[in-house]
């Protein structure tokens, strides 16, 4: 699926049901490198073995795991944060939730960037989802078309470019793509706090449960709980 | 010289010529908090501790050191690679040197701004030069422009800035500005190759070298030896 004529992309694969999507529609357009970062969140473990898991059912040799401490340094977040718990009661409209780690994906997508100048790769995807989903401020259109912006002026190239393939789609339509490709759900985790049987009662979890749901698929991972949503 | 009536500022120290005068003018306008960023370059532990040094001069507690695996994993660059030789030749025109680290700045200035989040600070300060000096991409005035329009739309409060306060300035106008200041020149460090006495020779000690010459100055770090340049 990864023929030396296709194009090259570096693809960020969290483990998450949306880089899973992401990673499918990757292996089908592109030469894909996968791309993980492992910034001392809670589930970094359990979603490292997604990751390997993914890339491994895409027979994806050129992957790359990016360690850094600095979430866990400066705290803030109730992702990497152990003394902030993390929210089980649903979400505020219009307010940044505690989970929000600051200004990650910039950190994300620095990461690929800097290698795709490496490898000669042109595109990097990211599954970031804007509706439906996080309140991340970095999570919505306008920030990647400013990364975009950053990548015309700021590259050996200048012909690196971030895509986002699911920034516009509902979490019901991300899992009906997924299984219209047969992406690997099975193997992928979105649980912010469990890395055995998924929550089933932190944000991810229920937007993933409730995505699930929309699409009236059943989801293929073990919860501990499943909360309505 | 940090009063706690004064603007929080993030003060990106990688303990050079030009991060030593950036130290001096925050000092003096904010209440700083360092950064410094460990990305394995080749004299990694003789930056951090002109960092340090540079730290202790301006009695700055709040600091961080940020260590990166990521530019060793995917190589590219003479700084982080030990298999590829740091230029002594000068520099040619309109080319980007070999010393160019894929897409680094975005990485530090994304840890500033993170930091910046939790600290609740305005402005990240950034030594970069865009005249007179390394001839890499992110070092440009349109990239400081891309980047604080991805900080208006990314950010949680929309309100954390970069600044750039030596961009336009020749390297000699730095020279002349820092010791206007006080700034501690014999703690900083510039070399590319040397951690013991700078080689003289490497793109940045040849860069300082002719800067102090022109500002009719004496760099007051030892030398193996002075190439003209």
């Amino acid at each position: 699926m990864s023929g030396r004529d296709q194009r090259r992309a570096v693809v960020l694969v969290s483990g998450g049901m949306d880089s899973c999507v992401c990673a499918a529609l990757a292996a089908r357009e592109f030469d894909p490198a996968f791309l993980h970062f492992d910034y001392g969140q809670r589930t970094a473990g359990r979603e490292r073995r997604a990751f390997a898991a993914i890339a491994d059912f895409y027979g994806v040799e050129r992957r790359l795991v990016v360690e850094t401490g600095l979430f866990r340094q400066i705290g803030g977040s109730a992702l990497t944060d152990a003394s902030l718990a993390v929210p089980e009661e649903g979400k505020d409209e219009g307010v940044i939730p505690i989970t929000y780690v600051p200004f990650r994906n910039a950190h994300l997508l620095a990461a690929g960037v800097s290698w795709a100048e490496v490898l000669g790769a042109e595109v990097v995807v990211i599954g970031a989802v804007a509706n439906d989903s996080s309140g991340y401020p970095d999570c919505r259109p306008e920030y990647y078309q400013a990364f975009n912006r950053l990548l015309e002026v700021g590259t050996r190239d200048r012909r690196v470019r971030v895509e986002t393939p699911l920034l516009e789609r509902s979490k019901a339509e991300i899992v009906r793509l997924g299984l219209e490709l047969g992406a690997p759900f099975p193997l992928s985790w979105s649980c912010y706090q469990n890395s055995d049987e998924a929550c089933g009662r932190c944000d991810s979890c229920r937007l993933r449960l409730r995505a699930f749901g929309q699409a009236g698929a059943q989801d293929p991972i073990a919860y501990a709980t499943k909360e309505k949503t």
